[in-house]
């Protein structure tokens, strides 16, 4: 039986979720912690794999389960094997041809960014940070180029793995939370990257050392080395994966932030 | 010259406020920091020594500067010496005779719980964690009894070494923000505790294993053995202290706090 997980996770103290020969990776924990509650090892699917340091409010995940257990042996018994940073939200049973990655319609990714004079400690694994005043209207203005489906090289790793480099990004937007800017970015898929390295190209935007139309021009060169440099990952977090309604997945993440409230 | 600083911390890694021989205390870390910026050891001294694992957003410190320094010596300079789970906010030049702990006329706690049935993997060190329903409408008839001036020998943990148990609560309230409940808490000064077992005791009228008044019953009391468990210490920040207008020390307390948005 098939069996899809829902999973959060603080990932400042792992290697991203890809298993690694060192250990320390959030797909190690999770297929060690199902193992004991499974009987036996197994492999575990993840819809999008988050780098070292990227946080998840909501990965999806899918795996084989060897014999059959009550869903909340699924949530509360393998939470009871993982450690802290680490939780499994939901399980739900899905069908046979169920793939965490390839049936994802979309992905949706929330970087949080304190810009201030004085970096983050209560919050420095949780969000980015940069030290000058940003024009926050100049970095919506342009976000706007990015939108629609583009070859993405400007905005990719030199690591990613992906065939294509062309992706669909439906929707990219900023808010302002107090001291707080909340990117979010919508695309059927990501590069290695993108994410982060957006963010760092609208952050040159709204300092003032790049024209609002930079994004575009460093979208149509397709040339990584153009572009700014890779935004810390600790404001990443996976937020949403969404599926099909046939796939009865629960699609209702959980989409936390620090936010300000008035002083007392 | 004596100098008043601001801090937030993540508390998760530390063993709390005070200095210990073993090292690892917020304490030593500052101590520390400062010293190579004001190129000696110096004692500071705060307005509220948090417990192991318990977050500051507004501690206050003073001590006493061998050497005059920009005050951005104090806070960039300082934080540049500084594990990133702490941070200098601001720093202010104040009078000889201010001190962080007598000076101050009031702290503010908060209290971060998530009611539900899984635990969390994302905040699990910034949160409490409650995995039964709560009727908060319960908890805040009962927050009532406490507040005012009491004898709160009935909340104060057995180490606590302060002289009187008699505190002044001026304020204790609950708010709603999605599955997050938040208490803040504001007094003359608190005894050792005394929030964790206030959160506590009201857990077990919010899960209805205790009537309303039993807060009111547990004061009287006086007795700590009567009281619930005390609760974790992952979801308690120190959010404020409160000083007279004269010390002209930064009152703007930064109150972040997880929030749940509406899901895309």
């Amino acid at each position: 039986m098939r069996i899809a997980l829902g999973l959060e996770y603080d990932g400042s103290g792992f290697f991203g979720w890809q298993s690694q020969p060192c250990g320390n990776t959030v797909q190690d924990e999770i297929e060690r912690a199902i193992a004991c509650i499974a009987g036996r090892p197994l492999r575990v699917h993840c819809a999008g794999r988050t780098d070292a340091g990227v946080h998840a409010l909501a990965q999806v995940v899918h795996f084989d389960a060897p014999a059959e257990r009550p869903l909340a042996a699924w949530v509360r018994g393998v939470n009871s094997h993982l450690p802290a940073a680490v939780a499994v939200r939901w399980a739900q049973p899905v069908a046979d041809d169920f793939d965490a990655r390839r049936c994802a319609i979309s992905r949706s990714y929330c970087y949080v960014l304190l810009a201030g004079p004085v970096r983050p400690g209560l919050d420095a694994r949780r969000v980015g940070w940069y030290h000058r005043p940003l024009d926050v209207e100049r970095m919506r203005a342009a976000c706007a180029a990015l939108a629609g489906e583009h070859d993405f090289s400007a905005f990719r790793s030199s690591e990613c793995q992906a065939r294509s480099p062309v992706r669909t990004l439906h929707e990219i937007r900023l808010s302002e939370h107090g001291p707080y800017l909340l990117f979010v970015l919508r695309a059927n898929a990501f590069l290695h990257h993108m994410v982060r390295n957006i963010v760092g190209a609208l952050v040159q935007v709204g300092r003032g050392a790049r024209p609002v139309q930079w994004t575009a021009e460093l979208l149509a060169s397709h040339d990584r080395r153009l572009g700014a440099a890779t935004f810390s990952p600790a404001g990443l977090y996976l937020a949403r994966v969404e599926y099909a309604p046939q796939w009865k997945v629960p699609g209702g993440a959980r989409l936390v932030l620090p936010v300000e409230l008035a002083p007392q």
